[in-house]
């Protein structure tokens, strides 16, 4: 009987282990990204997982006649030897002389766009998005959302090194968690079921059993407005932490994983953030502001006249963001202690003044990436402060369960991935990273 | 101007800690999990991230009088003397004397359900599910899904190391992927579109791209049967690889899969597997049969009369994974070679039989726990399958972008999370390994 053992027998070499083989004969697979012919010799390029290789066909040393099917995006197995060479792209600069080529498969059509090109040209972003499993194949695209990757795994890796635990929230709810709006509705087996807005009732129920908690999944919002930053299907980064002293404790864990992630970044995805230019930041200390003074500020020194005492309009926020850079040295800069109209029900007020919240935004070059806070803990101020806010505390009762049979002081916040990668990357909209992004106008492909 | 510097200071001692201090003083939080009376003194047990820690309150050494407010569930802070006790649980066997207690938070009620006991005792399961966010606080509960977290975290990470991608697609999508049965529908502004079934086409577009990727996320099926295997939400751990020589890369990277993760599972898990008395499967080989083979052995060896001879009934997989067990010493079973009428229309047929598939199911202790295979990657062959399988090529554009513009030889899998948790920890039903289970009847809490 036969058996799989579970060994992976790799064949194939990376790009980044050809230092180890020069001299030898190596395979590797990938698509022929760009075929370009020389007088007597060819250069084929090949895209491999996460490089192109130079690869060069010439009768001197190739021993077979070049097969006139291989087209660019055919897929084939290159066997040659690895030589250095002044031309060669990447860091190492090497090239593979091409001994023989085997096709494993060959497209059907030429591409609709010019994807081998350094970037992806004069092409409108609506075509990229139509064409998303063609136009990613270009390797500056591809690279944006393996940083992405690298945004999340970082989130993940530090906070599991601080003692959170994973969890999956449902995405089908009985209801609302932030209350009934925006929300999309769904019939499931003839009961009215909305899809998640967000994990945040779930996250602070798992705070009353592993203390520490996260997510990263995605939610869902019924936001009728088509804006650059605005999507209705995004992934949301969460976490929950139990037993804090103060609100500053999120804040803390916030910058710690910050940290992690931009170092994670310039380490092992510093292919793609050179591909991409990408200026990540340098995080020392991070600034805070109160959001009154914050207000304050704007009137005083950018002779800004605010439309709106309880919130900021984007323009504060790039206002704000510029100060930070340039009188603090900050990409980025905590707001604190938002009013309390503003906040949702479940943040807790300032006791020294419960106008205001124990809560942040967080700015970053400018725009808010973040919404945190501390959260209510107390049964009695809970069901308080939800009859304030004109909601019924009994159709609660499940959210409340934290509350009544004990809850520790606590809080968290979220992070928006797919807007955290577009202000990383410096794009003006947010689609350009998302792989597959759903707004009023799109859910396609 | 305040500044968070992201430092993340710590002031309590976890038990896993207590050896390094013992005969110190330190401090912990958490919640009284129980309160025990004796003649002259009192254990309280303080719930933990993820211990229970005895701790004695004696007038001899405990610095004021015990405030009875303290009740369970309450949430405190207990600063004490660690010492060595053969009362006390947990390997290490220390226990801490109190100096004093903090109390944090009080619980506004008594608990409705009795956490405190070694296992939820003579509760019916849907109690428990109704009160999920109290009765995860007993331990073994919790201990489930601490469990299930290490299972998709070793999955996440064996395919990292393998080069693989996270991706994450979409889950409002335009069309089903595998036709348009069993979808959830949704009014999306006013269209009509579907929660995703699964990641399938977008994680074979993905191939062309990243050439190996994965995806652990919420999938969706209106299926109407209510069985104790089937769910309506679950989380599907996904891969698809390019450039496979055959379909058993894909099975030895399973296999790879798994045995990192009942690895990881023994080792950083250990705590919770001994608490679930988890009996972790040893894997080394994987045997292999034919799907007609497996018929005949039916039939021949257990006299079973198979009413269908395109798949295998429950009955039919609990006997293949008996006589996996006893004739082969196998916890798993990979089944090959699966009729071509009962597997999706981009499976790829065996070029050798095309009545049959270059697909196979992953049976462990006689429950399907995966279906995988290889896929059709040629334009010509994968819409000439399509109009034999009664489907229009048009209305898949987007999906054979992948193939008309050049796919590798790839394949994949999918794992359902809470299924593999059930089977693991030997339960009945998979609601039991589910943290929110959404089901025909049930969409609370």
């Amino acid at each position: 009987m036969e058996k799989i053992n579970g060994n992976i027998t790799k064949n194939t070499v990376e790009y980044g282990e050809f230092k180890n083989y020069d001299g030898q004969i190596v395979t590797i697979t990938g698509y022929v990204h760009r075929i370009r012919e020389m007088t007597g010799f060819s250069f084929i390029i090949i895209r491999t997982t996460r490089d192109t290789v130079q690869c060069v066909y010439s009768p001197d040393f190739s021993d077979y006649r070049f097969d006139e099917r291989i087209t660019e995006e055919s897929c084939v197995k290159v066997t040659g030897k690895v030589v250095s060479s002044k031309d060669a792209k990447g860091n190492d600069r090497y090239e593979i002389q091409i001994h023989d080529i085997v096709i494993l498969s060959l497209p059907a059509e030429g591409l609709p766009i010019v994807i081998n090109k350094k970037q992806l040209d004069n092409i409108q972003l609506n075509t990229v998005l139509d064409l998303r499993p063609v136009s990613m194949r270009n390797p500056k695209e591809r690279a944006i959302f393996k940083l992405q990757e690298g945004i999340a795994r970082g989130f993940r890796e530090f906070l599991m090194s601080q003692g959170f635990t994973e969890i999956r929230s449902p995405k089908i709810n009985y209801a609302g968690a932030e209350g009934g709006t925006n929300v999309f509705k769904l019939d499931y087996f003839g009961k009215q079921v909305y899809l998640a807005q967000s994990p945040q009732l779930y996250k602070q129920a798992m705070v009353g059993v592993f203390e520490r908690v996260f997510e990263i999944a995605p939610v869902f919002r019924a936001e009728h407005h088509d804006t650059s930053r605005h999507l209705n299907e995004y992934t949301s980064m969460d976490f929950e932490m139990g037993f804090i002293e103060s609100f500053e404790d999120i804040m803390n864990m916030e910058t710690g994983a910050l940290k992690y992630i931009m170092n994670l970044l310039k380490t092992e995805y510093k292919n793609e953030v050179d591909l991409l230019h990408a200026d990540i930041p340098e995080i020392n200390e991070i600034p805070v502001i109160k959001f009154m003074d914050a207000k304050e500020l704007l009137m005083k020194k950018f002779k800004y006249q605010p439309t709106d005492m309880k919130d900021f309009d984007p323009e504060e926020e790039q206002l704000l963001g510029k100060y930070a850079k340039k009188e603090l040295n900050s990409d980025f800069l905590f707001v604190t202690h938002y009013p309390s109209k503003k906040r949702p029900f479940y943040t807790m007020d300032d006791p020294n003044d419960p106008e205001y919240t124990l809560s942040f935004d967080l700015l970053f070059r400018g725009l808010e990436i973040t919404s945190g806070g501390q959260r209510v803990h107390d049964y009695n101020e809970q069901v308080a402060k939800m009859i304030k806010c004109g909601m019924n505390p009994e159709e609660f009762e499940t959210y409340l369960m934290l509350h009544k049979y004990g809850a520790p002081p606590h809080g968290g916040l979220g992070i928006g991935l797919e807007r955290l990668t577009m202000h990383l990357l410096g794009f003006k909209n947010v689609r350009e990273a998302t792989m597959f992004p759903r707004d009023i106008n799109r859910v396609t492909p």
